[in-house]
């Protein structure tokens, strides 16, 4: 069988976006033991490095060793015990994943929902506090990956933290491509994925907890039901000021391609990148007005980084992707859910975000589209 | 904060083991989108190897996105329900793993205990199958990390089908570098790791279910507990003809190194990896005789990739071990649990197996021992 040799793409959907070469060149670096202290020495640098991209100062900020999922996982877990009660959102593909976390672990999700292609209604979410006030947590997405939906993070975690709740956010999308301020609006439990707007293979997912969340976790009466996902084991790896404990083996290389690629939005800085983000969609946004294609989201609530339109009346789904990826080298996403069929979901994430980026989908869209 | 580079160590440890070039290569090609049509045939061709490794028909045969302990997880949590009793040998630190897996499920471990650094012992599986004939599984580690002893996986499968249980072999250390036939042994669920004898960078589990494990999963009455290891979720993704549902984000990069260093396994072939393994092993034991230094495990139990040493009577561990790192590049393995201070775990893994490897160690011990 022979070596396998990807195409050239440019990445433009719901993530992964393309890597840096430079990334791609930290991520080759010899492997060294996950107990080394070179490694151990990368590992703090790790850490430091996410606490500014979450703009927090949570001493348990560390990647979970797989991808988003289980970063979603890993803050249920630990934070959720059988017969508690969560206030999970649902306004996309990923609320409904919340729910499936709080139900596995023999809790119960009260939904508080929205239309796909809607940010999180703050009214409702009001209205489902107060009717559950024995909530634990509120749980919601910041940025829905299936719908390009922004809900205001700030408001649902003041009005949780207001009645005592903790909060539980979904960050895959939203980390380094929009505002997103850990200690400012006092989040609780945040998780990310590498291969969004951090451009960083998949496989990482960003997680922070609070000094509240550690201490709810610290306070169990079960203990986590996932070994491998629990947070006061795997403290003890990333944790402390000497030798550390091994609990899994860490994916030694991931994490020097997510250390390299967290180094370059350092260099960029935070608040340039959400600026980059923001002005790509604008261009973007100018030229699918130009070839008649709508948003999904209304504009208040559109997420830069992941454009949903709606595929124009007349045009079949499929075979505008596979012209696109076959003739153009472009990848842009399908729909999910009920918007199968319905929508494109067009990302311009991290390094993925580029006026270049635009330029060529634009250009190849109106040709396919014959526009 | 400056980019990180790892130093030069030769990886003589329980693993990771050196990265061959053409693996860390490969690791770095350009990243694919995770439903691309030319990465799902790179799937394809993954799932084909591993069955290659694994010697089985099985077609769930795939790699878990995350390392060996969430390939154990995976295993314990799809089979494994409430209630259910698992018989568990432990014979170091990974059978006591399982034993955690299995109470954090809320089913029944009936623990069958030998001294690390010996096998399991056939006889005392017996006992303990005929004392507990309702018993679901028999659990059991083939080559013990943290004690480098071999059980005869063979005869333990055939005494748990022989009584209708199923079986969960932990292979992270075993696949590639000794025996190990999945189909001709009755393996009914098995977990490997990416970077032990496949020498493939840490963060990967392959794993393989039999049709007798697949039934079992299916036949379940509670859903699995993990969302993230659901296997009957994460079988839509990696398998079906034509197009693939998204579960997860797959760990694209991680895949390209796993295919390739897989493929080398295959080009040098199955057995001749095994007697390369032993060989490298033999000639490590001749220096060490010389040297002076005793195996903790009887000579027919001794796994040929993970070598336990007796540390040497007045010969302080940590300091050996931090002078072979950084003097001569060398990381060996420190004991575990209660093998802490007591042995080093001098590993000859993949690519790491090696003469030159053995040979460097072997001077570099003699010199740091003043033998």
């Amino acid at each position: 069988m022979p070596s396998f040799h990807p195409p050239e793409r440019l990445l433009l959907g719901p993530g992964p976006s393309n890597v840096a070469p430079r990334v791609l060149a930290a991520l080759a670096r010899p492997t060294l033991g996950h107990l080394d202290p070179a490694f151990v020495s990368m590992m703090d640098e790790l850490k430091e490095l996410l606490r500014g991209a979450f703009l927090t100062k949570n001493a348990l900020t560390v990647p979970v060793s797989a991808p988003g999922s289980a970063g979603m996982e890993a803050c249920f877990v630990n934070l959720i015990e059988p017969g508690d009660t969560v206030i999970v959102c649902k306004n996309g593909v990923f609320g409904g994943r919340m729910r499936e976390n709080v139900l596995r672990i023999g809790a119960t999700p009260v939904m508080v929902e929205d239309d796909f292609g809607q940010p999180v209604d703050p009214a409702k979410v009001e209205a489902a506090i107060l009717a559950n006030p024995q909530a634990k947590a509120l749980a919601f997405v910041h940025a829905e990956t299936s719908t390009g939906a922004l809900s205001d993070a700030e408001s649902l975690c003041a009005m949780a933290r207001a009645h005592g709740m903790l909060t539980i956010v979904d960050a895959v999308t939203s980390l380094g491509g929009v505002p997103l301020r850990v200690d400012d609006w006092g989040i609780d439990a945040i998780y990310s994925g590498s291969q969004k707007c951090l451009s960083c293979p998949p496989g990482l997912s960003p997680l922070s907890f609070s000094a509240r969340a550690v201490e709810t976790l610290k306070a169990r009466k079960h203990p986590v039901q996932s070994w491998f996902l629990d947070l006061s084991l795997v403290m003890g790896y990333w944790e402390g000021a000497g030798a550390r404990a091994y609990h899994h083996t860490a994916p030694v290389n991931m994490l020097y391609a997510l250390h390299e690629s967290l180094t370059a939005l350092h260099e960029e800085g935070l608040e340039a990148a959400w600026a980059r983000h923001a002005a790509n969609h604008q261009r973007l946004r100018t030229g699918l007005e130009a070839l008649g294609i709508e948003f999904l989201v209304p504009e208040a609530a559109r997420l830069p980084q992941l454009n949903a339109v709606r595929i124009p009346t007349g045009v079949e789904d499929a075979p505008v992707r596979k012209r696109l990826l076959e003739q153009y080298g472009i990848e842009i996403g399908a729909g999910l859910g009920p918007l199968a069929g319905k929508v494109w979901r067009i990302g311009l994430m991290g390094t993925s975000s580029s006026p270049e980026s635009v330029d060529r989908v634009l250009a190849a869209l109106g040709e396919v589209l014959g526009r």
